[in-house]
């Protein structure tokens, strides 16, 4: 049994090797070699929290298991814990027996920036030159670090709900070496090439009239019943491409304009098809293209595995008797 | 974070143990402080494997987490390994963190034995002395040993579809004290004053007019839809309990009864409201009392959360960094 810290995966897997683990997966849900259990996810009435569990199987890359854990609303201010709070179990799927525990709280940071960079490498215009960014909470930074690797981006354009937290994010652009401006939902709209959104809300912020035509939009934010980054204008207008259709539709950004009859679930695709080639993708320079990043159990079992292999590799991983 | 590995397991917790473990959290969940999480049971495709998550949370005794693992049916044939694994994995319910690991295939052993022992102890008649055994399979020596601690049986008289498997639950019996005759079902019925079935079948064994008035019966052996182990019949005209109410309709023993409308839902009641004191349980002699047990995820974090205080109290959990 290998013991994978959370303290350890910050020295084991990048940007880089999240992205290549979450692209196989993606690619394999769409083959049928992978798949996603039901999600449980429950308010257990302790301390306002939300824990769950997903769930599922690579038959290609024969990694099994799931992510528990969840959020725990007053961590970070009660006990300086962050709130969201996870650990990832693998099994061998061979025997039924436990493998691998590893700490799931950077992981799932990175599997999310992962989902939308490789949507962008599958779904942005070749061209792209400007990065717009809706939201500037703490998973705004991993998406534009994961993103940027994509593209020859140029400069950065940002709006948040909360315009005090923008010059964090703008020091992390700088980082990557990218001037960064803060702008109006309108003008970054207007410039950017590529959106990625990543806030927490309940009514749209980026508008079907803000978006020009050859943009690609990732929307990263929405995870549950009732939330929405974008107006369901945009997602009826964009061709829409999802990590899994069945959460895209019911807890996903295009819950909305499918809830609305404004798209059908069957123009939802896979955008592991994408990399498969089974689905062309962007097919001209004025189209529109969404991704809908809901977030998969498959996505964490993947970038989990990776670490374990490199904790192996890199000789820090615990073994213990079990 | 707290390691008990598969191979401590047995020299921590004894049925005893077990029991106490297993009769608080039946209370807990009969006074609604603690539920059991939607069951995830997944034919994955792969070696034949059923795996799954069994989750719960017992707000009383602030226990949080799931059972994982299933049933691999090539493992003892090709491995030497049980065909049954399963992990146990508890959570602080204060933060979300990771609390303890446990293996889990010898706890869920204990677990069932447990049930069906908590059910003897509040719904058998005081004065019981002869324990009938329905199946000699691995399981049925852990009922029997746990079943003799709650009356003063003079014997056990034991029926299987393989006759063959009869000798060795005998040397348990003899173990424990007990003669041990080999009987047909008709002579089972007419003798027993409680009844175990912990076969794995897909229809019954134990009719309706085997069984005398006054008998407890607890079915054990039925966890999925369309197993069976006695006439519906039985089910019928016995006072039902079980461990859970939804459990028990759809893939317990009462599936049978309630689906062919001979047993209302409602009628059908948590043994833990027994223990807790609001429902009387046999009301007379001449009673016929029913437990189906069906098998919850609580009752595994329960035996789970009493192995890691009783290796931490021994000193023999392992603490890993984590």
């Amino acid at each position: 049994m290998i013991i994978v810290p959370e303290a350890e995966i910050a020295g084991l897997i990048d940007a880089d090797a999240s992205f290549d683990a979450v692209e196989q997966v993606f690619a394999a849900m769409a083959a049928g070699d992978a798949y996603n259990f039901p999600v449980v996810r429950e308010a257990i009435g302790h301390e306002d929290a939300l824990y769950g569990f997903k769930g599922g199987f690579d038959r290609s890359g024969l990694v099994l298991g799931l992510k528990a854990g969840g959020y725990w609303p007053n961590n970070l201010e009660r006990r300086n814990l962050i709130n969201h709070q996870s650990t990832v179990f693998l099994f061998d799927p061979d025997t039924g027996k436990a493998k691998a525990m590893v700490g799931g709280n950077l992981l799932t940071a990175l599997r999310t920036a992962a989902a939308s960079s490789v949507s962008i490498k599958h779904l942005a215009r070749p061209d792209a030159k400007v990065l717009g960014m809706v939201g500037a909470g703490h998973q705004s930074h991993f998406q534009l670090r994961a993103a940027v690797r994509q593209r020859d981006f140029e400069r950065v354009v940002a709006w948040n709900y909360h315009p005090d937290m923008l010059p964090k994010l703008g020091q992390t652009a700088a980082e990557l070496g990218l001037p960064f401006e803060t702008v109006s939902l309108e003008e970054l709209g207007a410039q950017a090439d590529v959106i990625i959104t990543i806030t927490s809300a309940f009514a749209p912020s980026l508008m079907d009239a803000h978006v020009t035509p050859g943009t690609h939009v990732a929307c990263m934010g929405t995870d549950t019943k009732g939330k929405q980054e974008v107006e369901a204008a945009l997602v009826a207008r964009a061709t829409v491409f999802t990590d899994e259709v069945a959460q895209s539709v019911s807890i996903g950004e295009a819950q909305h304009a499918v809830g609305q009859g404004l798209k059908a679930e069957a123009d939802i695709h896979q955008l592991g098809a994408v990399i498969n080639g089974a689905h062309p993708g962007r097919t001209s320079e004025g189209e529109v293209t969404l991704f809908d990043g809901t977030g998969v159990g498959l996505q964490d079992l993947a970038v989990a595995d990776r670490a374990v292999q490199l904790a192996v590799e890199k000789g820090v991983a615990t073994e213990v008797a079990f």
